[in-house]
């Protein structure tokens, strides 16, 4: 008996998110044996509570499909919410009763840890009542936090995105025969994979960013200093990159030194401004020019610097979900396999998400060096593979065209 | 008889500075009858009083001049540094002295106003000790504040990268059903050109930025919070586009509002930008999730979002300002005149630099709209044909390659 398709996306938005949103579509469409209709919910398990769900078939013909895949954003709205621990909350009940009513079996939701958190409790529920509709994360993160997986979709696009512009900005830092220091401050709360990534700016040695600061070590402000001082006696332009997460030995945020802090609704601190801090340092005890730039949300919307790998590899993640569902899976994530690096292959596996969500990946110590202000040549060959390729975004008038809802 | 060219680049660096560099080179390479060696001065006049020359013969092969066009930045360094207004002034003899001695016939200077009123002071200056040496500017900055020309080479890229980035930007802030305000902070300290290009990231009636505000017209606090509030009525996600030189009616720059300072741990002041500030106005006045966004230096230094428009309008500068001092002109500024809106198409010609320097170019106030919250359709016709078409920038590993200066 044929049964219906939901997909949701779910948590921060990426510039390759709804191309596993495409991944999942066009799959769903090839099974047509196995499944009718294919929904979409907007604004992720929220939006579904309140009964907001659309007809994929009926919004995007095969024309807006393509521009889909290039649109950054979540197609499909997302939200931050997170179903109760308890599954006798009522909450569970609604949903299921929601998802029968509109003969759902299968249930795909494209996400980060938070996500799969979601996928989860559904998934649990599901089997605690017995019923048949099955639950698949896809993955989704620009943080690359997610364990059991070799890296997450959205990933390589925002980390050849801050490579690329901190090579730019190291260009536009170098013009001055003034002695100068430019911070750029990079997302990752906790997970240093993106600031990582701009160990790829470099062309030469001692070249820029000549220090490099992630969130999985402590970070020292005299001995930062210090650093900064000596690099200031070889070279006239200092570039610094540094993680929106550092935070000292105590392990308080540095950014919270500056900033009065706000908490998101999983109980996340809402971080900005360590980038601010750290000029107003430097600025105060070495007589320099400084400066901060704070790369934000454009590191994760993107869509002229999009890796085509990363690209693809969304979409053959959203398949591959549609795929796993269909054989009978639930209760998973899928997962890259990272199965040769040179030529650079993968393979997509399954991986419980019971084991998958609420944890992180963060950037091995070992590929931290420099006294934790450099990183490992081991990172970059484990980076280099996932900005490959480029891609060419539907223009009009100069300017790239996005896929949009219907309201 | 032969004599040497000399070129420099000063003031703020763009994306298409170098390009105007390579139209240089290119033209002076094809006048070998009358150029003889082609000079860079490293770090513009200042690096020059110190006798930083260098030959661009020997730096750059044809294959690194390619390369050259689309390297953001200055490839020869640039300077802020300003030359006397006295022109008895000891710095002017010594400058002519070290000209006399590379056998300079021809000095080009790529800027903008400022570096305009270096070329303005030294053809004075030339005229008033009978020197034949020739000088003349080549107009550069994003700012697209220089008066006497239709508009200059780097404000078409910079529109280019504001308007698409804005887009992506007003993507990534829709994902949420949750009122939202987003302010986006442009470049434009007395002009705002820059920041009136955001108008163009819109697809629909009512899209993002649903508010633009130059630095033009006074800005009222009130007046935004109103504007913002009733915005949201009708809108879930507002993007709003705001210039870094918003000021009040009194001309005070909002930036620099003491209020809106934040106090580190040791007791210092934390200078917001003006984003910054009006993020912490809409958080104390209205109960709406805001977050401010600083496009900062990326939007003059990215080379991933080239207009081909403006960077083969910047070599056609560089070449024209080499025909012009060759056939004996001097003290002046190579200017663009736009022959035809549809299809586009200009025309170079010469404009007295004495009356260019010091001068700004403002976005029309009949071109400023709705309340001063808006921007006119005649601003739109304007500048889409200045961001049109892309350029392959020349890539390794998925990255772009630039060219360096020797050292």
């Amino acid at each position: 008996m044929k049964k219906n398709l939901i997909v949701g996306q779910s948590g921060g938005p990426t510039c390759v998110i709804n191309s596993s949103l495409y991944g999942v579509i066009l799959e769903a469409l090839q099974a047509e044996n196995h499944i009718d209709e294919i929904y979409g919910m907007v604004n992720g398990i929220e939006g579904f509570l309140k009964g907001n769900v659309i007809s994929l078939k009926k919004q995007l013909d095969s024309n807006e499909q393509k521009v889909l895949q290039t649109t950054p954003g979540a197609y499909l709205g997302s939200c931050r919410y997170k179903l109760p621990a308890n599954l006798e909350d009522e909450v569970f009940a609604k949903l299921f009763e929601e998802l029968t009513r509109l003969n759902i079996g299968y249930f795909l939701y494209i996400g980060g840890n938070d996500s799969m958190d979601t996928v989860s409790k559904l998934s649990r529920y599901a089997e605690s009542i017995q019923s048949s509709i099955r639950f698949i994360g896809i993955p989704k993160t620009i943080d690359n936090d997610l364990i059991l997986t070799d890296h997450t979709p959205g990933f390589g696009s925002a980390a050849k995105f801050v490579a690329t512009t901190v090579r730019e900005i190291a260009m536009d830092a170098a013009i001055y025969d003034k002695k100068s220091v430019t911070i750029v401050e990079i997302m990752g709360r906790h997970a240093g994979w993106l600031t990582a990534s701009s160990v790829l700016a470099r062309k030469f040695k001692n070249d820029n960013p000549v220090l490099i600061y992630l969130p999985e070590t402590s970070f020292n402000e005299e001995d930062f200093l210090k650093e900064i001082k000596q690099h200031l006696n070889t070279k006239t332009n200092l570039v610094v990159c540094v993680s929106e997460g550092l935070h000292d030995e105590k392990g308080d945020f540095i950014c919270e030194k500056v900033n009065s802090v706000s908490v998101d609704n999983f109980g996340h601190k809402v971080l900005a401004g360590c980038g601010k801090y750290l000029e107003e340092l430097v600025k105060k005890h070495l007589n320099v020019k400084v400066r901060s730039v704070e790369l934000n949300v454009t590191q994760r919307c993107s869509s002229t610097l999009l890796s085509k790998t990363d690209l693809d590899e969304a979409a053959l993640a959203g398949r591959a979900g549609v795929q796993a569902i269909l054989t009978g899976e639930t209760g998973k994530m899928v997962a890259f396999h990272r199965a040769t690096n040179k030529p650079y292959s993968i393979t997509t596996s399954l991986v419980d998400v019971n084991e998958v969500c609420n944890q992180e990946k963060k950037v091995p110590l070992e590929w931290i060096t420099n006294h934790d202000t450099d990183i490992a040549d081991e990172f970059i060959s484990y980076v280099l593979p996932l900005i490959q390729g480029n891609v060419t975004i539907p223009q009009k008038d100069g300017l790239p065209l996005f896929a949009y809802r219907n309201f």
